[in-house]
């Protein structure tokens, strides 16, 4: 699950969230894991985020959710997260810490599982990993 | 007015929100005041929140607002409660002064009339008797 | 049970607080609601308010607690309404939230069921209510 | 581009914002500038603010962007700015630095190309005209 | 007017507040000043100064108020002085700007005329001069 | 010498306070040390505080002094400690560096000898330790 | 009106404040708006130009401020501002908003008409055009 | 001696300054206090007031100081204050604790004997007294 | 490589870092990652760890750190793993967001290559993957 | 055991500290206390002071612990204190409570039973006592 | 070149500052330097500082710059040395960090060279040093 | 006496600490200064720092202090400075004042002599020098 802007992602600054689309990523997510079912869903809309955790509880086993500008602004999401039983990962592509001290602060952190961020999109791999592992 | 998270209710955390869902309660409540037009309206969207609000203006003699985790994030709900005629009362299921430190600020409250929270669903219908002891 | 400065309710600044006193809203409170006994008690001094709110634990189901200026810089109430079991609600006349910065923080209300504020001294029929409607 | 509550422009509290509607004004600021195209969009919803700023990149020259309320809370739209090349203005009608304390932090500044706030509608024309002599 | 700690004037650390008590000082005072009527009220209660500052109203044409350590935290008491309309001057006998930074604060002078600060027990004279000259 | 609330020790949350009262402590305590003269005071009232401390100044060699709620908030008990020279030592039942973060803050500790905290009613024995053994 | 170091214009870091000078622009600008009377100050001394700001009244019918540094230090600016009849827009070269964060704070702000920012010396321009078109 | 903006007394807002200009004021203050020689001096440029206090030192038994708006910022003139050995008073027109969050703080309060605010130009008589009296 | 008290990992609180031993893991680990080196470091001392990452230049391809407490306020550490070419990651077994308000700062975030934290010993494991893929 | 400095204890500012040296206060303490075994650990390391606790572990009954300066610095020996399940009470010399600002914080104080702090070397005595009446 | 109220050294608290007056100090300075051309200049006008700094470009090699109690105020002085190219020392003859709190910001500091503090007239010496050994 | 990660020197990022290192440059301080006997530490431990500074006393007429990342964090290195009567001089090679925020703040500076920073290896000699020049 993807939040706001990461539609552009691969047109976006290339130095710091890689060339890759997830037009071109997902497919390839899929292929290297045969075996696991991986939905996908982007939104710029912070209320259809919400929706749609609250539509994964059930459907999924798990879900990597970047939040993307919304990680730090939101309690909605937060209250989403902890409302729903399915296990939430917080996922970003660049290392949120080195950039602006406004991005070091995760009001959804506390209601997921665990973080992961600063692999490119290597962070969703990471994030399959750490649900198959589980 | 329900904000996010709260087409949950009755499902989610029930020792912080009751068992009851707003399907159940809402007939409840209307047949409680009959003499009352109760109208009801959920949405996780903010700006549909703002829609809302602007639209209950010449509809309606009051409106009780639960923003959910919108309401110590948004500037723009607070400028929608301002922008309107109609009083607007601020509502919470749970105790929120007794919960996480975000949760304490409100920024929407100096727009509304007053806040009633701690109640459970009970809030709304002190909400409801606020207006018709007006 | 009422706080500093709230035995001059009816001549203090009429805009935010009304022209009722206390002396007469109280009876008529009483007519209202005649099942129900209603005490009434207001001190300036922190430390009587404290022995009040002791004093009423077994003696009533329930406080309606306005604590003027002390609700915003006193522990030792907070302390107070914690070691007691009865029930406390915390009351305000005035929207709190729409005024000074200072008075948006509330001290004791992380201790209360939870609280009713801006309906002038109608907060103090809906607190009433709050309680019937347990 | 127009954030939330600016639908309400010409109705809303007209010593702050004048009486004027966009949609009178928009036709009149056209007339004044032929030879520009001068597209309009207004929404209450953050995201659909985030798409719209997708979409003007390739199709316009320029965007002038009162985010109204999100101006203070929005990371997203922050980024959404900063993920597209078109330049942006930041718009104002009232002059936010005479208004709440929370007014005076703009979240989306340090992406725009510049500020014009506080000359009511003609905030607007200001815009236009730094387009045209840059 | 004085609050806590003021009884112990002339007995208290003499470098900072002289040696001369009230006891002394308020005849001095009435003898300087033989056309005025100057009450004396002392009370380490914070809720009898509020009492006092109630019974001042009508009785006295200006209160001078030396509000002791319940300057920097009480907001009763600034309720107090903001429900009477006689008009209170602020007295300190130390220069407290000079002291620790919690005395920099004063939660009552806002509701105050003005502040008289650092002239020993001088600062009570000037006190004195500023209702006559008024 | 024991502020607000503790009249209730014994009665009040005992996993925090413990369940002895302080009727059954004191005797305790002087039968421990029958060749020390104690005393006991309490009080919810913050001006009485102040003032059993100037009492207090000729009459006892010490003050074992737990103020409560008051000890976070009280610029003039500071002042009393300060204006005393009997020794005072702060003492807290509970460990108070674990409990909320606004109970960390001691605003009288500066005034004090020394601290002593988290002993359970066994703080007030090593308190009476320190005096024996200066 | 321009404020500390705006003399150095054209001569310092070019990338920031562009490589025209004021002696090339003023002429420049009033070439451009012929029926307009534009004068010039320029001085790095805060008191030099509050005495312009007093001297503006009456013979101008308004003033385009850029005062730099003095921007977010000054209170005096500020109280001269106020002070006066005239309307003042705050004018800045760069995007002040794209800087180090103590640029974020206008402490002149809230007494101006509005704020032109970021467009070069083009600001002076839309700053103009924002009186002719009042 | 005056700070900035002082030279507009009696032009400037008059609800708050008042009517009367220094220039009729202090000639009736010398004729108040025959016996005492009272110069007087304003400038806008806080070094010239540094300097004006430096030059005071031999010249004047006592300084009333009303810095205007470099009260709340400057901490060069508080350096000249404490340099010099002439006491120095703070004197203000208007009742500083009352106006913006900003003017609650003096840089140079703490280096002055005492305070006098919210008197009109009667706080300069009252510091006339002060010094007379001292 | 790990920092303070993780030697008593699986002995230390185990609803929050679980049973299994570091000597139990990491042999398990390498058992699972038979082509990678795994070299295994611990010291509660915070020179001996920028000891380490020194001499980890040259030696490994990256580094998994998980530095414990001093995360959260070591700027040496950080100043060494900025000194250092050797890639490393910040690790945690446990969800830090979920923890204190001062465990969600983190020092050497910034110069690491990115966080995963929250998946128990897990943690370590999405670590090796991280370096795999790379 | 001593954290950082304690080993100059005696020679260092004695005012504040005492003249008595840790090497003659050890031995005079157990001769006091026949009955108890005193170990004795003094490191200026943080990280072997973490080890001395992880060792006490089983070896001891209880811990007195003076942090020293590491006190308001180190989350990592927060951590080791509540990584062992020995009781640790914290001791300073010295009343923290009256000296510098940063000296107020404890970051180790809420995984400890209690503080004592003020009382010379007595605050160690007092700290053997805790233990021998728990 | 000296900023606010060094005309007074020598004659200033000396116990801080020495008794040496700069009319001694730099012919001696220029006399242990006889190589080197040391121009003066000191002004208590912030503005006539900005000035000096501007000519100091092209006839110096470097600037010793004590701007006292500027320092910690002027975003002016910033700008002033950001904009030469003339490299500038921040001087300071006491050690502003072992005084009060807020002359531990340097405004200037992050566009000057470096900082010698603490060594009295000494300081300028080793800034004349600083410039030779370059 | 130097700090953590600068026994890389030279080696490290050379942009900002240039490329000679410890082991070329002292030698060459000392051929320098031939009548100084220049002793050399470093450890990348804080607690060692303690110990050399303590064993600093009665050695050395002066400490020249570069600590590195501790500058920011270590009390206990602050309560070494001034637990011994050597004379400690804080320097280092970088402007620091130019750097990240949380190296504006040294915790060590109001126990040290003076400061020297942002002369590269030069702040060493000019550290030389002020023991010298003393």
């Amino acid at each position: 699950m993807n939040g706001p802007n990461l539609n552009l992602q691969g047109r976006r600054d290339k130095s710091v969230y890689g060339a890759e689309t997830f037009e071109e990523f997902i497919p390839r997510l899929r292929a290297e894991y045969p075996d696991v079912t991986i939905g996908y869903a982007q939104s710029n809309i912070e209320g259809e985020l919400i929706d749609a955790l609250h539509k994964a509880e059930g459907e999924y086993d798990g879900v990597l959710f970047n939040a993307g500008g919304y990680t730090h602004t939101s309690v909605a999401l937060r209250d989403a997260i902890d409302a729903v039983s399915v296990p939430v990962v917080e996922i970003h592509i660049s290392n949120v810490a080195a950039r602006e001290e406004f991005r070091h602060t995760s009001l959804i952190g506390a209601t997921c599982v665990g973080t992961i961020a600063g692999f490119g999109l290597g962070s969703y791999r990471l994030g399959v990993e750490s649900f198959i592992k589980r």
